[in-house]
């Protein structure tokens, strides 16, 4: 008789503006899920194996205009395809639920705002190299004046504060809510600017409608 | 009234087995067009830009499963894309002649015979990111016994006999010359075995007619 494979995992991505809190609340919600007994892989992009940490460190070192966008691009999906091979796809085979803070849609993102002209190439080479989506996104939705004063709130954040000003986490958030839009079935928005408790419930409440 | 531009250079890549002479057949090409006046770029694959450089040492160093076969090529596209940017274009857009020893071809052939299954892809990637290709490519054809006693004949050489034996450089041959069948307009296939200035020769003919 054959075995009944394990069902797979579920590969949950958190997307949002600095200072939204989706670092907090894809830890909380690893947490919670741990406490009950799942095995739970919370990883994050760029990097999330050891691979692609190489990679990213060798796009961010250097001064900006060192890597074009397109040269950056191949390098990020490079890290991507391997987190995915090395930490991604076997964790949810397995069985084990993936919380990876960031993922593609970060790439999307960004390319829309910086150069818009490159979505087909993102989009082509997702599908040629990745071919994965995550079964959820959760977007931490929050308007970017909040944002920012939590984000300035952290230490060391004030020297980001110039190059990551309202317009452009504007920019960043309008790019989000268009990536929602797009993408309905998986992604779900989730209001960031409410106590922190509330967040956690209205995520979990998607995390449990996806499961079932 | 509107200047005219200079011509534009030609791209010319050298191709063949280890031992096949190719090297030292690009070095002759570039020596005699520097004597005759013309700015030439003298380069080669993987590398030939400062970018490009970091990423072959990054792919080259680790154990062999370090990367998968596609997280390789996504970083060896990364690096031609680099490379083609920094180096190749600008150089044949304002008339330079660029000679680089092993481009796209090579990676087609050591796909080839790694991963047939790959070559889709391979070539996909290469449309959507790289979008160039010679206007020659000279290969130079040997048969393997006479190309690996040549490569064992140099300095260091002999550690890697095991491991580049008589049949692989076989099928590294067959994988060349399947190329030059498939891309007979700027494939020129030259026959190696004979004395180097029989095969300058021949190469210098197939660059004069490309020239014209």
């Amino acid at each position: 008789m054959a075995q009944t494979a394990a069902p797979k995992g579920l590969f949950v991505t958190f997307e949002g503006i600095d200072g939204s809190g989706k670092s907090t609340q894809a830890r909380l919600l690893a947490e919670a899920l741990q406490a009950e007994g799942q095995e739970v892989i919370l990883t994050r992009e760029p990097g999330g194996s050891a691979g692609a940490e190489e990679i990213r460190a060798l796009v961010l070192q250097g001064d900006k205009d060192r890597w074009s966008a397109e040269t950056e691009l191949l390098l990020f999906t490079a890290a991507r395809r391997d987190h995915l091979e090395r930490v991604i796809n076997p964790a949810t085979e397995r069985g084990a639920t993936v919380i990876c803070d960031r993922f593609a849609d970060s790439t999307r993102m960004y390319q829309g705002l910086s150069r818009g002209d490159l979505r087909t190439k993102v989009d082509t080479l997702h599908d040629l190299m990745i071919g994965r989506e995550p079964d959820l996104t959760i977007l931490v939705d929050m308007p970017p004046e909040v944002g920012l004063s939590r984000a300035l709130g952290r230490q060391g954040a004030e020297e980001r504060f110039e190059s990551m000003g309202v317009e452009l986490q504007q920019k960043m958030r309008d790019g989000f809510l268009a990536l929602a839009a797009e993408f309905p079935d998986r992604f779900r928005v989730v209001n960031g600017d409410q106590p922190i408790e509330a967040v956690r419930a209205d995520i979990r409440a998607h995390y449990d409608e996806a499961r079932s």
